[in-house]
């Protein structure tokens, strides 16, 4: 029997009457002689209202306490949606993260699954019964509740997909697939029909909307994802193991345009060139939970003094300054400099770091624009300039016209 | 150092501005010099507002799958006041029903705890901190999540207390303690300061307003219990072991009286007068989770025949006249007839059952005020009649007065 784990995001639970049409989707598969797992998000904004209701009692929640605050919005859309399953005459049950098994270390708010124990839910699944998960928590080895992060419920679904060898991994949201932009940005945005896993985990972490972590485990398991729409039946996008991923010499082109806008430089100046001095800098961030993204370092003139400079989300970035302003004595910095009006955009594709045209076509086309780039980094499949945030939709425009990925049909 | 657990029911955390006040008071205690564990239930109304969100999905929700829905009210609400108190400078720290070791049968909407594990309780504790736990809910062997029914989280607070040894539990509520009458109802009614738990158990189980649950805990454990109002600092109740609960036969009088509106009485006519008839009756009941109160038997005048008929709450009354109509045939009933309009009103106090005088008063007192008598029954501490739900408020006044427990002063 084949068995899918499906994934609701919380525009697809956002009330009682969407509820219904998701159980309704969901009954529909089982009647067609398939087991189904679905990881479920909190019903539409509830997470931020959750949020905003912990603000009401303190200027700077606990994490360990916002993460089982935030643990219920879940909790309240698992209970629904089997509810109103056994209200069609189907034998649902709802397990709430910790109940599925998934263990994750104690990062609160950005917590990461370290194991998925299946022995409840292959339990459920044998005894004939649909098995509705609370994604984005689960549980610490000391029994407290963390959250995964934002999009954490995708990342629970392919982890749930991995451990119980599910046939396929669907994540039902609200666009009908994976673009080659952001179609709200660039009206010519194709659908792709399939992405590898690598192309698509770039244009995740730079801008489109899926949780990267739940691409890397998807590649990391061989999970096949497929992207679709939870209000249509219109063909999605499927992530998998494309033959792209192994012939990557052979068949180089742009699969789409990414882009990001919540980006914050932060530059610490002047510090000693000297070995040691990175290190000093990016252990305390990383241990203080924050995300850095792309690292340029400048030796000055005088080849003694060096600036480092590095983009954070601005979310992050009243961390990463309290870090670096307690360091700047310890590394000799002269000061530290921020910006927060930053964004990123990608061109994203097989082969691209062989494949020097690529790039310098890319600054041309910004160039040409009038987009003056901050800063570059490349990786096997991406190429990503920093630029100002008020040009980032022209940007992803223009690269969308200047690689010909317009849909003009 | 003194341990005192504290319980705050819903109406004293209904808002930010009320949860903020809870913690000052706690943070009070503490700053005194004590440990203190505070138990709390969900946020004002957020039980109703969530069964109201189920039936919006489901007319009847599923048990198991309304109890973990209704669990996330108390998470709501313990990580809230955790938050306020972190927020005031004091290391707070809050669990789950199941963190904090609360272990129960898998009745669920009406579970009973089995056990208290209280490491975790302790070993947060010994670090100092103020511990915060959700009332009303707990956790079955098989890991699902139940709750208590209504009132279940006095029940959590008096366990926690007896399990920790705790110096005493106190009850803090939107009453300033225990009357020897509903107040709202005998605007005579005085504050009773203290009361033994034998006589407190008849009044919560007649209609005060405390889980009789609690009480039973509270004097198996000699957990000295303290109620009182959560918005003044006007002294309250104290429910102990009272040396009238050992020299009932010095000292008779009636200490109070209660009363409980939503009371059916479900009559199965004509059935056989044979040894088996009523436990073939009232084993179903009770293992559909179905509490049975007053029971009566009446032989019919040919001796072959009887009526039995008892009382529920006006909750229970489609569950038990589904239970009899599956059984009528069984039993050889000629019908089963029901009336879902009636009342209990009692008179609570030491050594009642040896005092005839006692009930014979309260039904000439009854008789004078017009009001009819449905049914009789008596305990130790405590003479009941069911009389019509309409005349419930009256009866009550009549027999306050009546008993002269009228406080004209």
């Amino acid at each position: 029997m084949a068995l899918y784990v499906h994934k609701y995001g919380g525009s697809s639970v956002a009330d009682a009457g969407k509820i219904v049409n998701v159980a309704r989707r969901i009954a529909d598969v089982y009647d067609a002689g398939s087991q189904v797992v679905t990881v479920v998000s909190a019903m539409g904004d509830t997470t931020d209202e959750l949020i905003d209701l912990a603000r009401t009692v303190s200027d700077e929640p606990d994490p360990r306490e916002l993460d089982l605050l935030l643990s219920t919005g879940e909790l309240v859309s698992i209970t629904l949606l089997s509810m109103a399953l056994r209200n069609l005459g189907y034998d649902a049950i709802s397990l709430s993260g910790p109940q599925a098994g998934i263990r994750t270390d104690n990062a609160y708010g950005r917590a990461r699954i370290s194991q998925v124990d299946p022995e409840r839910l292959r339990h459920e699944l044998a005894n004939g019964r649909l098995v509705i998960v609370a994604g984005f928590q689960g549980l610490t080895p000391d029994e407290d509740i963390t959250t995964l992060g934002r999009g954490g419920s995708d990342t629970t679904a392919v982890a749930l997909a991995a451990v119980l060898n599910a046939d396929r991994c669907d994540i039902y949201t609200d666009v009908e697939g994976i673009y080659t932009a952001d179609p709200r940005v660039v009206p010519q945005a194709a659908k792709l029909s399939e992405v590898g896993y690598g192309e698509m985990l770039e244009l995740a972490a730079a801008g489109a909307k899926m949780h990267p972590r739940s691409i890397e485990l998807g590649a990391v398991y061989n999970v096949p994802i497929y992207v679709a729409s939870s209000f249509s039946d219109a063909a999605g996008t499927l992530i998998h193991q494309s033959p792209d991923d192994e012939q990557m010499e052979d068949r180089i082109k742009v699969t789409g345009i990414a882009y990001q806008t919540n980006v914050a430089k932060v530059t610490v100046c002047g510090v000693a060139d000297k070995p040691g001095v990175a290190a000093a800098l990016f252990e305390p961030l990383a241990s203080s939970g924050v995300s850095v993204d792309t690292i340029v370092q400048n030796t000055s003139a005088d080849r003694t003094t060096t600036d480092i400079s590095f983009t954070v989300t601005t979310d992050d970035l009243p961390r990463a300054l309290r870090e670096m302003s307690s360091l700047q004595d310890a590394v000799g910095a002269q000061q530290v400099i921020n910006d927060p009006t930053l964004a990123s955009v990608s061109i994203v594709g097989s082969g691209m770091q062989n494949t020097p045209g690529y790039a310098s076509r890319m600054f041309r086309i910004l160039a040409d624009g009038g987009i003056n780039i901050d800063m570059i980094t490349t990786s096997e499949i991406r190429i990503s300039c920093i630029i100002s945030q008020e040009q980032a939709q022209e940007a992803v425009r223009l690269l969308h016209r200047g690689f010909e990925l317009d849909d003009d049909g």
